[in-house]
């Protein structure tokens, strides 16, 4: 057994999931609880709680999946065009066919003229790879960092807090991990005199490869500003890193700007419009949230050839990603546009759902700072909270007893009481001595709402009892 | 640079296939050519060469991705049935949320049915997951068997010839291969004395975990007979191998009977009944030919639960494959039955596929054992055709010239002069001395008829240059 497989774990899907699993099975048995259904808010899973498809994005998807659809006159003409367009770029005209590795061509000529129009320069389709999702496609640009006759130990750069994914992915392929962690006092900001130091310290133990940035934050909901990119971006120029973007949720994004690294460097000019990045975007996320479809893409901009050509052969031998997971991006980064049929309410659709985010973004971070121990950043982007709570002693005591962490215990607690799902800080990582857990803020504004009253009582209550709790 | 993934290679999507690219650029710019179209039977590639999609598999799609298609009339009612009850299945109700890691329950307990009326003997939706492709498939589960504390060498057999991917993986992963060769004189059967052998030798050098078994054999073709099953059983079971059983083409059957490992497992009881073992199907292949949607399964069958633990932990870092490649898989395990209105249609199309396949197989076997230096076996299964051919020692001194093999110098010159593309037997690995390519099956008949003539007229001035050629 690999000893890297044995000891991987992804705390999303962990403990806490599986017992929320057994208790549905428990209340549909009739078993009594304090509560009458699970409420999940621990995975970024937009549609699993109730976030409506777009439709534009589903009726290009079935128009090209059945193409007698295209003779129907209840799908509008500029879908029916998008279709063929589409049909004709994939062998055979069917999306059954695999698509090149990279991906289906015209799809990919789109996604280069998207980001093109985001950033204000050029993007070319040979930089544009189609992935099944944004950790399958890190995953593959990973392997290249693994270790081999050239470089013994590579290490990679990663936030603290992150997504575990990543970390994940690291103990899979045997690469050490180089945490830098986000200043929570400001922002969940980057300190750059800590990364400083943290690769000096990682130094001494492995070669450092590259740094994984994820903005907007995740779990921790920040904006990079325009500064503190240009403030890594110079850091990974001088140490030498390739960076890994996760830009997952750049259309997630409240009050402030998104900048791409790419755009950043740039604009910052020579030397470090010449460095390596990958960025990855997804049709998870955003206001499509199609999590089940799979659909991802991935910029890689100014990879080194010798590299990119070994890393188009990686990608071979996966085949193709899904091709309807490549065409839910073509919906994304070619949209209906004014004066077509369906611009009015694609634009509808998708301004309610950022704009109902939005409103939840607000309301979530407002809830949990009025509550006794709580502190909560301001949420900018992304969809996940990511309170700190100062536990009363004697919850600590408690944990101690029963052998796991106090985050855990909290969420557990939560979860036996409420029907609450959600992630324990600890999945994520956190400062030693810091308790945070995460929670999305997809589930619909009052379902939210009703999750706010029943977690402000349970907090209560733990607070009062572990406050009066014999230590 | 991780040397493993710079050594990997995959002969399918290999120089020929890019050369046929560029060719298909150059005929585009109206370069004149000794032909004027690329003929790809390079890939298992259905729809791309014009195989039709099954109707009610597209409708099952499509219906479950815009859901308004279910108040639609053109939509027949079983179809919609089956939409609603896998909707039920999927959490929130939409294809756009997450599955579990395994895949969308209810599709999990129509497989696990469905294997049991294939084979018989029950079967246990716990075992089934749906993954995106057999490769991945295979890939998740290999990650178990790599390298670790406990075994610092491991090694899996594989057959040779065989599909390029597994030697990719296991190259990509550090395991050892242990190669065993199917006897071609023996329409490409198991020879036991000889896979004892090479086990023997292998224990010298790895640990063997594992053994690959592809049937229907690809690139080969043939069938294993259920005593060559049986022995192969015996064999691991005295070697300790996990058997993994790649019956991907379980439906592409000529005239023969396809027994599946578990089924013959369970028929020899005691101790075989007990062995681990993992089946692989797919979508991609059989009579729907869905190679982009990317759904596949996999069986497995007495796996050690604190193994069986880790793989879940190990899919769980996957999130879950492409939801709609899985509800390909349920119009597979599910399909219409008869009085059903989509039954008529749906048998209509699938006996086409599997009889023009049937005429297909013998067309192509035929036509290339009336070649000179042609020896091609019956084809009982799959879709591809694997000739030997004795190259005349013209031809295997201009390819020493040109540092070629010279399996590719034929394949080369195949493409040049007539736009057929085929992948060289030194793909699928071949005894030493002996020259073969693949060719797939699946072209129209029509088009098969005109390839076969352009391949004949092409072979006989290459076998005709050659016997001249000043040696």
């Amino acid at each position: 057994m690999n000893q890297n497989v044995r000891i991987m774990d992804y705390a999303i899907r962990g403990t806490i999931s599986e017992r929320a699993d057994e208790i549905e099975k428990e209340l549909l048995k009739g078993e009594k609880k304090p509560f009458n259904k699970i409420i999940r808010v621990n995975l970024g899973d937009c549609h699993a709680v109730g976030q409506i498809p777009i439709t534009f994005l589903r009726q290009l998807l079935a128009t090209c999946t059945y193409t007698e659809l295209l003779k129907s006159s209840s799908i509008p003409s500029d879908v029916k065009e998008r279709a063929k367009i589409i049909l004709q770029s994939c062998t055979g005209g069917s999306v059954g066919s695999y698509s090149t590795s990279s991906g289906i061509d015209v799809i990919r000529q789109h996604v280069a003229k998207y980001i093109e129009k985001r950033d204000g320069h050029r993007a070319y389709t040979d930089n544009i790879i189609l992935c099944a999702g944004v950790a399958e496609g890190f995953k593959t640009i990973l392997k290249l960092f693994k270790a081999g006759v050239d470089c013994k130990n590579p290490g990679v750069m990663i936030p603290v807090p992150q997504f575990p994914l990543y970390t994940a992915t690291l103990t899979e392929y045997g690469i050490s991990r180089i945490p830098y962690f986000l200043k929570e006092s400001n922002f969940w900001s980057l300190d750059m005199d800590h990364l400083k130091d943290q690769i000096k310290i990682a130094r001494s133990y492995c070669f450092p490869r590259a740094i994984v940035v994820i903005n907007p934050g995740n779990p921790t909901g920040q904006l990079l500003t325009r500064e503190n990119i240009e403030d890594l971006i110079r850091f990974a120029y001088k140490e030498r890193l390739f960076i890994f973007a996760d830009e997952l949720y750049q259309d997630n994004v409240y009050d402030s700007k998104f900048f791409s690294f790419k755009k950043v460097m740039i604009e910052l000019g020579e030397p470090y419009n010449k460095m390596e990045c990958a960025s990855f975007m997804s049709a998870s996320k955003g206001y499509t949230g199609e999590c089940g479809l799979r659909g991802a893409y991935i910029e890689v901009f100014n990879m080194d050839t010798e590299v990119k050509e070994i890393y188009k052969k990686l990608l071979n031998t996966s085949l193709c990603s899904p091709t309807l997971g490549q065409v839910a991006i073509d919906a994304i980064v070619n949209p209906p546009q004014k004066g077509e049929p369906s611009y009015d309410l694609f634009i509808q659709e998708k301004t309610k759902v950022l704009g109902d985010l939005k409103i939840k973004a607000k309301m979530v971070v407002d809830a949990f700072n009025s509550y006794d121990g709580f502190k909560c950043n301001p949420l900018q982007g992304a969809l996940y909270a990511f309170p700190k709570i100062t536990l009363p002693p004697g919850a600590l005591k408690k944990a101690e007893k029963k052998k796991i962490l106090p985050d855990v215990y909290y969420c557990k607690k939560l979860l036996e009481k409420t029907g609450i799902v959600t992630v324990p800080g600890s999945g994520f990582g956190q400062e030693e001595g810091t308790y945070h857990f995460r929670t999305t803020i997809l589930p619909p504004v009052e379902v939210l709402q009703e999750m706010l009253k029943l977690f402000q009582s349970f907090h209560k209550q733990f607070f009062e009892r572990y406050s009066k709790y014999d230590i």
